[in-house]
């Protein structure tokens, strides 16, 4: 047994876990070594989770929870039924089960929610000799070694030592005399995508999560961040696409999860929409007198759509990525407004060539190239202001997705078009 | 001087450096302590990188240049001018030099094109102690410091030890009794995306790359996979946006590269869009009896538009994230069309409501009306088959943008409108 749990890594272990039938389940997790037991256990969805503490006896549950690092911990806690929470949490030492309650009270997507308290503190006199030795005690414990966070009698976070620096240093220098004093921190309420953020610009594999007076809370640790960074793609995707972002992933979202989450803007796009209707009626005797002109309505107002959306996503990205900030609203206008100007200089072309395939004749044709070129022009310019303005109104800049410009382009590019045709058409 | 380096992270430092005046700059890196200007030259531009090492002397230059980490040092060497890179070259030892431009073969967005060489290699044989000893030497040198890397002496990978279960081990144990011997590796020509996941999944903070025959080529750090899931995310939004993705950051990007990334697709749409005019030319005689139809046509197809979009911005995620695959394909159109069927009733009922209050009549209102319903479930399925299909045919299913959808439902939606106004209108 113990040969073939060396062989894999956890994350495989627990594949192979959720695969089994329930009572070999439990059977597996009484016969591994404790310690790969914790790590295996981790990996598992709450529900497995809870059921496998729940059967495997109180002995062995009470020292798997307590070597679950606290965040998947608090996790788990926070997913299954108050009731069998309590259940659990009497398994836990009194002094971790404080710790664990506090850690269960930050919201979500705030740093406080993705922390653990399984770090190595130290204190400032501590020598390196005497710290190592700390480490060995302590270290199996903790969820990461990268850091040693010198903190004071106060709870207050003081400095840091990398276990590298220690490893280099002298035994008998003091942590004070190689810790930096100057910690990057997260605070307890920040916003999760902030943190990863903060760890992705200074290639740290942890970071420490203060609360407003300096104290210690917990670490953070890369791979949580990593996820963070992964969930925050994928709803600036689903927001980019124009429905409201899922939870979770896309399987444990029911029929009606997803209509939920896509009703709301189909709707709101329909009455935004809508005022083509009247548009179109307003221009009725302009449509009656040359028919025609209906052929090419689906063909402008999409590709107007088209390149609004294409400047929409990657302004939006760019913006969620620190590349564009408000304060470059202008030097964004001109250089999209630019390319709208050569992008619709093509689509003229095309479309006057398009037009006079359909056999509308000159005329016509000359309308619709003219209303290619000022819709992509337009459209480029709407894609690239309005995500900027809402960005400054402090409205997440992710609502203006691609169908959303598209719906805005529809309407008045349609005016464009009636507009350039009564004008060349002397109608 | 010393004292306030030591307030600031070399990310901050850089940014610091890259504000300062041109001779500044070579000032402030001949002032800074040597293993700190590695550090913070590291996050400059290419450019500027070489300019401070063409001008702060040829022996610092070699200094610093040995002291940066391998992968950013063939970054540098392949962004500048080959002459350039030949002359920086020369600064560097004859083994390095070798290691260097072996790294500078691998191709980009490949495992190797991001591999260091500053990994800390060790002997099975090798005692606890014995290892750390040789940690303390040439520790400062090593990118990361978290896992040691046992190898043979054909230097093939043959185990991995965590620098943690070092701290923890007995001075006089031997490394062979403590690695793990069946190390997770990242091939060398492996797709930068994959070797993100497989370091995602396992919780790693770096992984080590090796060729074919498993010997080591270098180790891949986890903050250079972050970069990746970054890129990779900004990629697929760019793609499902309807442009080709962005080599550079946004504003790195020349207009003449936008309209180059965007022109291709807007292109392709409207070759794909312009079958919508011979759809409204078929119906010609139609649309001129009853004039009120076409004042419908742009919200019902954007309407389908807008559902195929938001289906398949989830979708492309979900199989992006490993969520859903193509053996998926039944259960996912099930959902997808299920979803549909909610939103088609609702939409229905709407668009009733829409097409009355611009008063064009019950019968009229029961085509736009009993349309919304079938082209948002039309929608729905188009847009959940088209990526599963396409993943199916080895085609990157981001092509699937949001205006491919909305471009396909176009000519398809008027086709269905048009069917059932000549069914329930008698024309």
């Amino acid at each position: 047994m113990d040969e073939f749990i060396d062989k894999y890594q956890p994350y495989d272990l627990a594949k192979m876990v959720t695969g089994l039938a329930d009572v070999e389940q439990i059977l597996f997790f009484t016969k591994v070594p404790r310690p790969v037991a914790a790590e295996i256990i981790e990996y598992l969805e709450p529900e497995l989770q809870y059921r496998i503490l729940d059967h495997i006896g109180e002995n062995l549950a009470i020292k798997l929870l307590n070597d679950m690092s606290s965040d998947r911990a608090v996790d788990l806690l926070l997913a299954i039924h108050p009731h069998q929470a309590r259940r659990l949490m009497e398994f836990l030492p009194k002094e971790y089960r404080k710790k664990i309650k506090t850690l269960m009270t930050y919201e979500n997507n705030t740093a406080g929610s993705l922390a653990t308290v399984d770090y190595i503190g130290a204190r400032k006199h501590w020598t390196i000799e005497y710290t190592l030795n700390h480490i060995r005690k302590v270290g199996q414990e903790a969820e990461i070694v990268s850091y040693i966070y010198v903190i004071d009698t106060h709870g207050k976070l003081t400095g840091v030592v990398s276990l590298k620096e220690i490893i280099l240093a002298k035994p008998n220098q003091k942590l004070e005399d190689i810790a930096k004093a100057d910690v990057i921190t997260a605070l307890v309420d920040e916003h999760q995508e902030e943190v990863a953020d903060t760890l992705a610009k200074y290639d740290f594999v942890a970071i420490p999560v203060v609360n407003s007076s300096q104290r210690m809370i917990g670490i953070i640790t890369v791979d949580d961040l990593i996820d963070v960074i992964h969930e925050e793609a994928t709803e600036d995707i689903q927001k980019l696409g124009g429905s409201q972002p899922l939870e979770e992933s896309y399987f444990k979202n029911s029929i009606w999860d997803l209509f939920r989450k896509r009703i709301m803007w189909l709707l709101i796009l329909f009455v935004a929409e809508a005022y083509t209707g009247n548009v179109l009626r307003h221009y009725e005797d302009t449509l009656d007198q040359v028919i025609a002109l209906a052929f090419f309505i689906p063909l402008l107002i999409g590709t107007g759509g088209n390149s609004g959306t294409q400047t929409v996503t990657t302004l939006v990205r760019a913006m969620a990525m620190g590349e564009v900030e408000f304060k470059d609203m202008f030097k964004v206008m001109r250089k999209e407004v630019s390319t709208g100007l050569l992008l619709g200089a093509v689509m003229g072309v095309v479309a006057f060539i398009r037009a006079n395939i359909l056999g509308v004749g000159f005329d016509i044709g000359s309308v619709v190239a003219i209303t290619a070129i000022c819709i992509v022009i337009w459209a480029s310019f709407v894609a690239a202001a309005m995500p900027l303005i809402l960005h400054k109104l402090k409205v997440d800049p992710a609502v203006v997705s691609g169908p959303f410009i598209a719906t805005l382009v529809d309407g008045t590019g349609l005016i464009i078009y009636f507009s350039v045709a009564r004008l060349l058409l002397n109608i």
